[in-house]
């Protein structure tokens, strides 16, 4: 296709220090939970995560909701919050920015900066991220082509920016009972055409957690440099997806069981 | 639902004046190329809508390409073009904003402001256009739901802008023939439950000119609000989805169809 | 792609005598209920549509239900039901036929044998119905592209049965409030490479009744050679595709409607 | 739902006899080529396969081809073939049954009747294998939702056979690179809604080898009581979905790298 995404040079490691590496032979977990909702439930869920040893935290304060009643995310209080969580915890940071207003603000305390899959045709900010001096997380929308990701990554790539990782989340079928469909047929064409390192949400990928712990594993023998998941100190109360995010007992059980699967494909899960 | 797109109550008109009126008895036609191009380009296609009767004008300054590779419009110097024509041919304006980086720049050229497709999940651009006192029109993400299209289009609601034009510009289906499938089955499903103008784009949804005239007529029958058709002064020099803009030939032939399909439903297309 | 299904040369006329033409200048209707339930209800059903001066009825003895649970269909007492309608008020009839079980008994009794789109891919029906000498409604299947339609098209005229109608009825899609979605962008595509008369279906390609008469509008303005429409003496009472048949006073100003589209397209409907 | 599909009644175990249970502890491979193409290549291939440990082989007299100018199966030869196979490898067979013309002769040689995903809706096939003693795997139609398929289930288990495999194969998306996209999903749903026995197929689920491996090892990991892949012993040869299949060193590789994953999970692979 003639895509920088699609060039077969070496690229820049994506290495956030202290061996957190999207690599060929590590894979980076990155686990939380969806939105930042409180103090309390943030540094629960952070104070649970740095225990296992993970290295990167997600959250999101700027929520990309498709209802105007919906939890709207806390904003700029949400980013001050996951600035102390850095702080306090030694984690990084990974979260969302949905476009221009406040794409600065998170630049500031994001260690990666995620462009959702609702913002993946928005220019302004693919371009805002390929000036920056730090890694980028996109996502795939979830109804886009693989000729389409790969040429909205290169709108970042353009400005500079080559420390970029690419995400399949799951894309929209005419199944009723799943919100969308692990599309790991479209990441092993992906991984073929693209150096670029590939991550994988199991997550938002079923919408249920019943499901998350198989298409996890499944994930992790496909091969992935980096996972993204949803857990959630209290999952009832979560005021973000609820349906998805795994419990702290059943993550950690998980998490035990990629490493394993991990280990098997020659990767060390961080 | 529960949605302010879906309330049966009365919605102020959406008159531009002059007897264009989106509304119950009329059907306005909003004709031009995707794109302004140069000064020559635009001058010729607004001349030769203006020649045939037809009141507002579509072309876009901010394009929202897929691809870097690709023309990216004339922004601001788009838009100064669009003024001008504004102002000599007494025609009026619908053209895209892309993102919040020239949202101003474009509200106070347009006569109706356009949210793309590919925007569709932008709040802060969303929120921006429910503050403004000019209409907008919203086009449905082509893999939206029809929900999540109302849900979106009460993030400009909420803000209190009630002059909201809802489009349906075709969905992506596995058929690779097509660029898209023109979905009157959910547009159909749409005018039962909102009673927000719907315009249909038959352009966009085949993506192909062989096409357009038997659809448009299509959405004549139908019984819309708005048609949004893209007709270029030299097809084959476009720089901007070529494959789909009618010759002015065709399309003067196809007005003339579509009035009269709209006469039999009780409506002028003006 | 050098199928038969789509050489440019001239396709025998299908001709069911007394004026029935699908043709350049005559679109068929077809119309009746979606299954045959008794003898009153399909009396009462054909006489409706004879008494409209429709020529051809439609209603299915085997039906291809997706539900163990639910209505199967009369079978055979109803295929000789419909030879008595056939008989009584000299209708044409067209019906469908399943599988090789009973493909030989609904030949005996249809003038047009419709294969449905669930047996789109039946290599053996489709075969039997090459080697009959009457024509044949192949629908598409609701997630067939046109590539594949027009192939297994191909496995009936190889068989030396030229008189093939090709029938789009809605494809499948990620929209929950509509069972289908009528394809008429790839209807158009359809158009453009074979020259085998077009039937559309606007009752399956949306599910509910309340789109069927826009949808059918829509179809008529397009342009077809055939329509196929469902319509119900009793709808509440309908024990198969209830939600989607019209009753019989919407149908007959429905079909006054379809009368003056067609007749602007240079169509007569019969 | 109320289907005999989803009870959580125990089901009789599908003992294929020597230890080839589709069960809680153990995972059947089912490998062998597209279609029996030549006594020389099924020979070979079965060779192949049983010389791997492996017991069931999988290979298809009646191809259910969309082209009509495709190879389209050697049809009874082929059959005889691998009854051959059967005697001369001590193989068990799994062969697919197209519709009723050759039903009968499939069941008598086949170990396990393959209902391919293109016949899903056929019901006299599906009752046919209803009232078979022998074992069923049900292939997904690529646009069946679960519901469909569950449905369509029921049709095979009122018979009264409840040895019944639920198999996804791959759903049809919007991708073009993709033939498919492995539903895991849908198949998690399934997991929990049903606990007829599951089987995935990583082969036609992309269509290109190149990815067949990681899917593979992503069904392994995910948990499933069966895996279905294609294998050839020239590739580049094969008649029939040429682009999918596994050449043996490869194939051979990977079973050692599933059978390592399976036993993570507490699976034998046999």
């Amino acid at each position: 296709m003639g895509l920088l995404s699609t060039e077969k040079t070496d690229w820049p490691p994506i290495d956030l220090g202290d061996g957190i590496v999207f690599g060929p032979d590590k894979t980076v977990m990155m686990a939380g939970p969806c939105a930042v909702e409180s103090r309390d439930q943030i540094f629960q869920a952070a104070e649970f995560i740095a225990g296992l040893g993970i290295r990167v935290f997600r959250a999101g304060a700027f929520k990309p909701r498709t209802s105007p009643y919906s939890f709207q995310g806390l904003d700029h209080e949400g980013l001050a919050l996951l600035a102390e969580v850095r702080e306090r915890f030694g984690l990084k940071i990974i979260t969302e920015a949905k476009d221009m207003t406040h794409a600065e603000a998170v630049a500031e305390v994001a260690d990666i900066v995620q462009v959702g899959a609702k913002s993946m045709y928005n220019h302004a900010l693919l371009k805002f991220c390929g000036r920056l001096d730090k890694p980028v997380l996109l996502k795939r929308f979830f109804a886009a082509t693989l000729k389409e990701f790969l040429q909205m990554a290169d709108f970042i790539l353009l400005e500079g920016n080559r420390r970029l990782l690419l995400c399949e989340r799951g894309i929209r079928t005419f199944e009723p009972q799943t919100r969308f469909s692990l599309d790991l047929s479209g990441a092993a064409v992906l991984q073929e055409q693209s150096r670029l390192p590939l991550v994988l949400d199991p997550s938002h990928a079923i919408g249920y957690r019943f499901g998350v712990p198989r298409l996890a594993r499944a994930c992790a023998a496909f091969g992935a440099e980096g996972l993204l998941i949803e857990v959630h100190p209290n999952v009832e109360q979560a005021q973000c997806d609820r349906d998805q995010a795994l419990d702290h007992a059943t993550f950690a059980r998980l998490f035990a069981e990629l490493r394993e699967i991990c280990a098997l494909q020659g990767r060390e899960l961080v």
